[in-house]
């Protein structure tokens, strides 16, 4: 059984509930709160302390975006990452804005704004004005981030994109993204989560 | 011909000159400096007006993790990119870790230092002190990052920690970081760049 560490407002941890959700895979997801992440059993497993941590038999992986490339490889090798190299840079890309600008724009400005964490807003907003308009033009031509299908792409930039009202941003403003998150929370078998409900078929 | 728009100075264009001197591939390699990069021309191709910028036969890609994806898919699938689902999670580990913490961390101190641009120091300097003892720790046990031979992730997170000098940092307090640094710098072909010379067999 592949056990989960995360959270359930983790916009990170939510990549990984998706991937496991849309194949299918049973999982045990063990709440794991900012108390359990300093406990010295958590650093033994992984040394940055951070969610989602991923254990299947004994193998532990860290970072969203490297378990969703275990997952591909494993279950969707192509469809998932890429049938041809170039599908396969194209689908790096997206990972690449979802560990840095994603991460460090919407997410962390989420942080601050949602639960109040002590941030300064200053670079967080000026990363998010910078990613959206080019994740926004990217998807005014396309219905997903790479290639004609979902990819690992979609399911790593799309949580905290789907969750920027928390960050105080009105997601109605951003149309091609607003379509893009609704469906993807359309597709059979999505787990919801706090502020991304599932869609009816759109 | 592959154009690579870049600079000399740039560690993520190093990557991916790395990897095209590694694959003996020609490159029409074009100076992109500041000027270059604020061109309407240059935003035509690329819409963050970043480098490196990769264009082959028309078919253009940004980021440099996604060019080390499309380069290993298309020349060395498997060798550098992952045999299996298990490498394959953990290179693209180092690809996030080279994107988000090494970008924002010592890429930054780096620009800030050596550059003299007006970025606040104190969250690349706490970025820096995070991610360091992690690299650290993990090449103490072992020689590349990811399975037992150069992979992508080695070319991804390489060239900025190579390069911690110009972030005021003393390479030498890393020790199983700099036997890294060398024995990349002493693979054949190994293109040098400033701050970081081509060494003899080690």
């Amino acid at each position: 059984m592949i056990i989960l560490y995360g959270s359930p407002l983790s916009g990170n941890t939510h990549k990984v509930r998706m991937a496991l959700a849309f194949l299918g895979l049973p999982r045990d997801e063990r709440l794991t709160d900012a108390a359990a992440r300093q406990s010295g059993a958590f650093a033994a497993l992984t040394p940055m302390r951070q969610i989602p941590l991923f254990v299947d038999d004994g193998f532990a992986l860290r970072d969203s975006q490297a378990i969703l490339a275990l997952l591909a490889a494993r279950h969707r090798p192509g469809e998932w990452d890429g049938h041809t190299p170039e599908e396969r840079g194209a689908i790096m890309l997206w990972l690449s804005h979802a560990a840095n600008e994603i991460a460090n724009g919407p997410a962390t400005l989420r942080l601050a704004r949602k639960f109040g964490l002590a941030i300064p807003e200053d670079h967080a907003a000026a990363v998010t004005a910078r990613i959206l308009p080019v994740v926004e033009a990217h998807l005014e031509r396309r219905d997903w981030l790479a290639g004609d299908r979902l990819t690992i792409a979609d399911l790593a930039a799309s949580p905290y994109l789907a969750l920027i009202g928390d960050a105080g941003i009105d997601l109605a403003g951003w149309p091609a993204i607003h379509a893009w998150t609704r469906r993807i929370a359309a597709l059979p078998a999505f787990p919801e989560m706090p502020g991304w409900p599932a869609e009816g078929v759109i």
